[in-house]
């Protein structure tokens, strides 16, 4: 194999979507399946799903959230109770029509999203308010067929995501859950995939088919596209009513309940490897490093073979303890170069090279791979490590939220909004509120209300588009 | 509701399969989605399984085996690569046929099992003996439409299960891989399940389609039926020749791989309902329970509340250090009779009542779930509850065993095989090893061979049906 079919063979700035393909192959994160539009994840790839997986997990058990399993199948028949959202779906839908030789009855829809299946059931499990809150996470995949141009983890046919969704007894309190969710997204892909996201609201016009409002959190990635990172719908009594997810209050009167779903999916994965990655591949947050140090040792003779693995052997047994995630590369017949490139390549956050010289000056080197540092390292402080991840996964953080800040322009007239356009970024540009403006500037630019961010209200502005008064000054962007 | 509505209202020995139906659906562990034959899992249920899930995670991990992601839909045209196997799948599969409104080209099956898929993408993944073994396994659901009875847990035209794919160098490490994880499944299911298994192979009649030969866990159920608790398979090469599982070798010749496939599902859940369940409801093994202790404050007088309260939590806060899984049922306006009986049915392994008088006297009251035994334990002894519930765990397993042992008979003629046969068990009787005989008796009794023991070789004896000499003593019963 030549060195070009194992490193990435163009340039982040060069061919964007081309070095994000390479690198989601080339790190063994995913493959293509045979059907178009579908992927494969590789073990390093799924491995990051499980670590976001387990700190979502955490974090909504602390919220009073369970998961539960919702099959894939839903009949044609409860997809269509609820008209928006069915009309919304309805030309992704992928439908079964045979089993074996049968053809069967009502048509089954591969789940396009839970709602409808989920509050059928909800309607039977909840009686009287004591059954309230109901709050359950489902860890599945969701399947819309794609037309468009697909791109692993960001557009497939077959996506991995979790779908929450929580039934209430009062408006307030469904709506205090749909910002408690919002949060707890933000949090987590802040702190453990370093990447800065804007929450807001969606506009009536981006909303969720179904939602009475849906706020959702959005980054701006390298390429000056921004991507949707998660949404958390508030779909008031929209479903509860056709559903009839009821229950008897304390006065044993009957009431709609009030409900919110969410949910994030595998883009987080696309958006962390757009974000972070370089030149030479892969660069991996910390906290959702599968390998987060690999130690190569180095060694030309056959008699400093037993002496450097066996330094090695002795740090590694000192890294674990703090839970550090180490990994030997004691592969034969590979030269140092060609691993370091590999561990490169998958981007995994400190290589550490032992030697037998190192193993003389009692120290190790040190490579981080995000700011491709070298250092030498003494053995008494292999105890830094720890620290030394966390000061990464926090650099990292800063980074992406300096590049994120580069990406954000205000712009003030139209002219300069579709000269810019071109050069990709979120534009923060009043806008008067209405739909006619947001659908004229969508196909006059191909920009999107990405998001309303809290807080944007803004009354003392001009539309950009119609130069009215405007109500907000949102984010515009081409996007994912 | 009436106490009907809440408990179990048929005894396990009267109607085991209501009983089994009502303990399924009364004590929440799941419901029926509305298409016929699929379940939904409600939390008590899916925690279940998140527990079988880490458990086996972590021994799937001590083995080098990691986790992938495969999508669900399969080109038919794939799925009929190997022969044999499309034959056996064929009808139960359930078709794609559209997308939105356009009909998709190759007919798209949902995922039966993933060998055909797996091994194409391995295909590519695989050039070199460095890339051997390659041991990934899947966490995902399996899709067969059934038309039998369908039985929540046990038989379900989706069902979540593990599905491994391992490939190696040599048969013999292949079969070595077979062994060890049939080796994981049976500690797994008689440690944390308390379910005692028999391991062994199946006959070339039941084996799985394609596999050279199905190493198998059985168990017998308290009704006298067995179930499959799990299968280990070795492939040999009947699909990496082809699907082109081929590696270049240290001398750099080409060689097909050897190959595994195994998987355990949610019937283990079904199992272990069946095997400890009573007429009160479930019987969870510690282990296992999503809530381990289920503390019930007692206080008729208002007075005495806040200090009933305090001492619940100051237990709480007592066992949480040792990991144990502890609920506090303050739901008011419920009696303490309600409760109880609410916790039986749900089978928390341990109950602990306090109430003034314990209070006074230092002490709470223990009510263990799997033997009704109540007694008192001071609070200075509350450090004993993790070494009681190892004591649960180890009583069920060996009652269980007792149960399984009552239920294995030694069969030595053909007539004792046709008149026990309806009360079912397991039945040790010796066989010719021909398929005939094995037809002729599943015909005349319904009984399958269920597993060939491992050393179960026996040539000394007579064939129960045919009176030739035995090749081996396997195990028939009237299967789940």
């Amino acid at each position: 194999m030549s060195k070009e079919d194992i490193g990435i063979t163009v340039a982040k700035d060069d061919d964007f979507s081309e070095w994000y393909t390479q690198i989601v192959l080339k790190a063994k994160l995913a493959d293509y399946a045979p059907v178009k539009g579908l992927i494969v994840l590789r073990p390093d790839g799924y491995s990051i799903w499980e670590s976001i997986r387990n700190t979502f997990d955490k974090k909504f058990a602390n919220n009073g959230i369970r998961n539960g399993f919702l099959p894939v199948l839903i009949p044609e028949s409860l997809l269509g109770k609820e008209q928006k959202h069915f009309a919304g779906f309805n030309p992704e839908v992928f439908w079964v029509t045979h089993s074996g030789k049968n053809k069967v009855g009502d048509r089954l829809a591969l789940r396009p999203t839970s709602e409808t299946l989920a509050y059928t059931l909800y309607s039977k499990w909840i009686q009287s308010w004591r059954d309230l809150p109901l709050k359950i996470n489902f860890w599945n995949t969701a399947l819309r067929a794609e037309i468009k141009a697909t791109k692993p983890f960001l557009r497939t046919s077959e996506f991995l995501w979790q779908e929450g969704h929580t039934v209430h007894a009062t408006k307030e309190e469904a709506e205090k859950e749909v910002m408690k969710i919002l949060e707890i997204y933000k949090k987590m892909v802040e702190e453990e995939l370093a990447i800065p996201v804007t929450t807001g609201k969606k506009s009536e016009k981006e909303k969720f088919v179904g939602a009475v409002y849906t706020t959702t959190m959005e980054a701006i990635m390298p390429d000056g596209k921004a991507l949707q990172m998660g949404t958390s719908h508030f779909l008031g009594q929209n479903f509860s009513k056709p559903f009839e997810v009821k229950f008897a209050d304390k006065d044993n009167v009957e009431h709609f309940a009030w409900q919110t779903s969410w949910g994030v999916s595998w883009r987080l994965i696309g958006a962390m490897i757009m974000t972070h990655g370089d030149n030479q591949g892969l660069v991996l947050p910390p906290k959702v490093a599968p390998i987060q140090v690999v130690i190569v040792p180095i060694y030309k003779k056959e008699e400093d073979k037993s002496k450097v693995l066996s330094k090695v052997e002795e740090i590694k047994k000192n890294l674990e303890p703090d839970g550090i995630r180490v990994y030997v590369d004691d592969r034969s017949e590979l030269s140092p170069g060609y691993k370091f490139n590999d561990w490169e390549l998958k981007g995994v956050p400190i290589r550490m090279e032992i030697g037998p010289k190192d193993i003389e000056k009692q120290s190790v080197v040190i490579a981080k791979r995000y700011n491709q540092e070298k250092s030498s390292l003494n053995v008494t402080e292999i105890e830094k490590i720890p620290q030394m991840l966390d000061e990464i996964q926090e650099n990292m953080l800063n980074a992406a939220r300096e590049q994120s800040m580069k990406n954000t322009m205000n712009i003030v007239n139209y002219p300069e909004f579709t000269s810019k356009i071109e050069s990709g970024g979120f534009f923060k540009a009043a806008w008067c509120g209405k739909v006619e403006c947001e659908e004229k500037i969508k196909e006059e630019t191909g920009a999107d209300i990405r998001v309303i961010p809290f807080g944007s209200d803004n009354t003392s502005e001009k539309c950009v588009y119609c130069k009215e008064q405007s109500a907000s000054i949102p984010i515009f962007a081409r996007g994912y």
